[in-house]
């Protein structure tokens, strides 16, 4: 492998950073091809190989709106869920939530909007009503013991409403940590957040009394604007960053290719700046060149095709 | 065109930025298609009434080295060069500096290296013997009353010496000051820079007594990393920004289709962030789909990418 980046860090950032690998739910969710169950039980394998230690690998969704990931019990199945200590599952409702205890699960997530119009177009009831129904599931799940994560997805724009408020993001985000979220993911879902309004948001947040640690943030690199905000939210404190290898997963709610910020391009950074991740780069886009020859397109990640040429 | 990006300042960031468009002449050298000298014309008249103010529409090198560059003389007869404040031609050496007297330019740019290698390689001279060649040259444009920008590349990492001291670039850039250039641009030519490093490049040149104001940046999104780099300088107090229209160029040192940031990426950042640029960010999307479209090949940058769709 070429040289790993120079090292020069900046003071009063983390000297460990989390990642939270969603490749294999956000990432395969979004990509048209339908992947073998078994080439993404490779992925995962070979995700943990590299290093990851959250890896979120599918989703409880039904079948018919994500026929990406209908083979999620027998992704389950096929997986060893001791080899990292955190392998979240996605469970969008009641139901997908009773699919993951059946099958013995640990953690989970829930995926809830910052905006009226994405609630009733992603979960078919208003901003308000998605409350009542995450409220049961997240009980019940703390009543098993799970670990429950919280997405907060439009955090930064909605493609229909524009412009999302601050207050109204702060307020969603607080009603799923007071249900009993154990973290929140703050999702610029569409990609369009700059540093000033990650600064913002964030530190109206943490003046609610929300503390760093509470807090993840997923970055789209829809305009190419994904790792600067991570850099921001660093500065903050916030020390989980969500990301996909090699940039899996393109924008569902804009005309791009690009989604979800590539996990190299945000290890080349972190390690840039000393902060330590636990991930073996080179491993990491030797899994990432592999999973694009079977998906049958090219990595998105700058770091990968950098690399890999 | 879709929405501009929601604005947040943050604090201690300048109130504006100059940016310095580089598309004519480092993006189109570097890209395999031979434009014509009309669609050359037709593109720098696009940037400027999309609002930059100073565009690098060539450089005078030998044609035998860049022949995307062989038609200088006859863009500048072209062109207006009264239509923006600054437009910049590269010279190479004393003979490209007459050819720049000769038509009677106001702005030129000199090109050295930060390392020994690159200067054998790119200038055919030692790391020390370019001081004397670039010394005759610059001195030579000041009697004239020239504006002179000095580059220094290769200034985070070189493709056959690996790391690069801080030490040695501050020297280099010292060294292009003392002889009188008028504006450095720090160069990240194989695109590996990292937040931290470039906060310490800043700080032990300014700490020996440069300006903020003497110094521009130039970033290469070769792994993903130019715009949180550009952040980082922005917060130093850096105001002048090296792009690229479209992203226009690839990277010539490393095996990657991408290079310079591109300007409407580094555009969205600045207006997100309150820091007011001059362009017309929906004027310079619509230059850069035509540019490609010229070229034949599709732009790299994100932002074009998410609102041409």
């Amino acid at each position: 492998m070429k040289r790993p980046p120079h090292v020069e860090q900046i003071g009063g950032l983390p000297s460990k950073v989390s990642i939270y690998e969603v490749g294999p739910r956000d990432g395969l969710q979004n990509e048209a091809a339908i992947v073998p169950v078994e080439i993404k039980a490779d992925f995962v394998r070979r995700l943990v190989s590299a290093g990851l230690r959250t890896v979120e690998v599918t989703s409880f969704v039904h079948p018919r709106w994500v026929p990406q990931l209908a083979d999620a019990e027998q992704l389950i199945d096929t997986l060893d869920l001791s080899i990292a200590p955190r392998m979240p599952v996605l469970v969008p409702n009641a139901r997908g939530l009773d699919r993951a205890l059946d099958k013995g699960l640990r953690d989970v997530a829930i995926f809830a909007s910052a905006t009226e119009t994405f609630a009733q177009r992603n979960l078919n009831r208003s901003l308000d009503d998605q409350f009542a129904m995450f409220e049961a599931v997240v009980s019940r799940a703390r009543e098993h013991g799970l670990w429950v994560r919280g997405y907060v997805s439009m955090c930064f724009g909605d493609p229909w409403e524009g412009d999302v408020s601050i207050a109204q993001v702060v307020n969603v985000a607080k009603r799923l940590l007071d249900m009993g979220c154990d973290e929140l993911s703050l999702g610029d879902t569409i990609g369009v957040a700059t540093p000033g309004h990650v600064e913002a948001l964030l530190h109206e947040l943490f003046a609610g009394g929300t503390s760093s640690g509470q807090v993840a943030v997923h970055f789209h690199d829809t305009y190419g604007q994904a790792l600067a905000n991570a850099l921001t939210a660093l500065r903050l404190g916030v020390t989980t960053i969500d990301s996909s290898a090699g940039g899996l997963g393109g924008c569902p709610y804009a005309e791009s290719a690009t989604g979800n910020l590539a996990t190299e391009d945000l290890v080349w950074q972190l390690h840039g700046l000393g902060i330590e991740t636990g991930v073996d780069l080179e491993a990491l886009v030797a899994t990432s060149v592999w999973m694009a020859e079977q998906i049958g397109k090219p990595p998105v990640s700058r770091v990968v095709n950098a690399l890999a040429g």
